[in-house]
């Protein structure tokens, strides 16, 4: 039997469905117009292709959306400032440092930098923190997508085995703590991992997050599990075009699980869904109103 | 075979001798003396015995200890005044607020408020963020004494599958934490976790910290594994008098464990040693120190 395809696109759009519904009502009933600014540095064309992304799906959810693009020699201090100022503009309700930034600049020294309350990243340690406390708002975008997508599949994770692989900042640990939040009983496995295809081979629930193309192979996938792949790894091809891959086999891995996230189009639409409900949260608190019920 | 005994009592007696040590070091060399305050908000008798304990020991490390004893019915704001002028002394370099706290405050708030720079006992959002991001300084004193005492067994915990059962922002969470930084496979099991004797068993490393006295029996332990108890439970005595016993059913798993922590005698007095060590390492920092070698 072949999983279930996991539809991140259709998930996606129908999350920004329900956000552009709620902006609108904000904006009639108290008007507020959610905002967020997007900074980019340099010109890496992958970074180039997610911002533009990111700014037309800000603008066609009915947000603010403002754009800053600095040259890739831009200094920290000059950086620091403009992060300063969308801090201190009312109209800017979250903020969007697009990683990774070049190697002159701190990544750290500007995420610290950001105010809690915008960063729509879920990346400043207040929030990082607030995270495992239980009492975070703003959460990071794709381990949030990957939740959502596993409970479109399972309605409740409570009591499920999840295991995920790979323990970055980004994606792996926070998505632990999303997990562990949803009752979930939570592996987190990584490169030191020993018979990491037998700790695999254990979850109900099984999230790849380490960008290693196609590294979870089918044989590491436990009968009926939802598999959600987080990897995006692009693959130059002969002609000189590129694919891309996750980190499952998928071939391999649809044919063993209930169901599973395909890339493209599995977790990467749902994080720009989650950035703009990210934003939809910073606005409503910032306001005083209760979160959405999106 | 019986279980190596861990002693937990010579493990913080050595870690409190290293600390020791390293004042006299600091004060001879910098004229910097660490200094804690502890804060301690009405009269339960545990929590009495607690910070006794801590304000002895401080002083026995040559350490300034700063005792305020507030009555049970302080208010928030004056507990919080109390805090802000902690924050700005000095010769504080460590402030410790006894939990559990009366009803009528807010741990929370008071948490929030303590600077993250003198937070030993690493709770504030901004130190639980730092340990998540593998950052932080400060951790909890309770999760590193675990630590240290696994590796005293094990040397190395790389590669190892570790249990933890609990999940309280006080010890399971940043205790899932540090072990992932010391690279060992972390699975974080709770109340909700589907067959948790199951879970247990494939634990090299089995941490208990869920407050039911012997929940973890002899049969949920695998053979060889490294046992810490985290559980302090006072079971009443029949003659009016009690006793302390852990989460763990001692006399079942000394069978088949290959090292097991006693309570009492076990992971208690690495608690107030890692607070030592906390209070040196926030006071080195503060005088732009590197961190001790202890």
């Amino acid at each position: 039997m072949t999983a279930q395809r996991i539809d991140g696109k259709a998930a996606a759009e129908a999350l920004i469905g329900r956000v552009t519904d709620d902006v609108a009502r904000l904006i009639r009933d108290h008007g507020v117009q959610p905002g967020l600014a997007v900074v980019l540095v340099g010109d890496d064309p992958a970074s180039t292709v997610y911002v533009r992304s990111k700014i037309k799906r800000t603008a066609a959810a009915g947000m603010r959306s403002f754009d800053h693009r600095l040259p890739g020699d831009v200094s920290e201090d000059d950086l620091l400032a403009i992060i300063a100022r969308l801090n201190a503009d009312p109209q800017v309700n979250g903020i969007l440092v697009q990683l990774p930034l070049p190697k002159h600049i701190s990544a750290d020294r500007v995420i610290n930098a950001i105010d809690p309350g915008k960063d729509v990243d879920g990346l400043h340690p207040v929030n990082a923190g607030r995270l495992s406390a239980g009492t975070a708002k703003l959460v990071p975008c794709t381990p949030r997508g990957c939740v959502i997508l596993a409970k479109g599949v399972r309605g409740t994770l409570a009591g499920l085995d999840a295991v995920v692989v790979g323990r970055s900042a980004i994606v792996g640990k926070p998505l632990a703590q999303l997990l562990l939040a949803e009752d979930a009983t939570v592996t987190i496995a990584h490169s030191k991992t020993k018979d990491l295809a037998d700790v695999c081979r254990r979850a109900d629930l099984l999230f790849a997050a380490v960008g290693r193309p196609e590294m979870v192979r089918g044989d590491w996938v436990k009968p009926g599990a939802t598999v959600v792949d987080v990897g995006i790894n692009r693959l130059a091809l002969p002609d000189g075009k590129s694919r891309l891959i996750g980190d499952v086999a998928y071939a391999e891995a649809e044919k063993v699980a209930g169901a599973i996230t395909p890339v493209p189009g599995g977790v990467g639409p749902m994080t720009i869904a989650c950035l703009l409900l990210n934003t939809l949260i910073a606005a409503r608190a910032r306001a005083g109103l209760p979160e959405p019920m999106v």
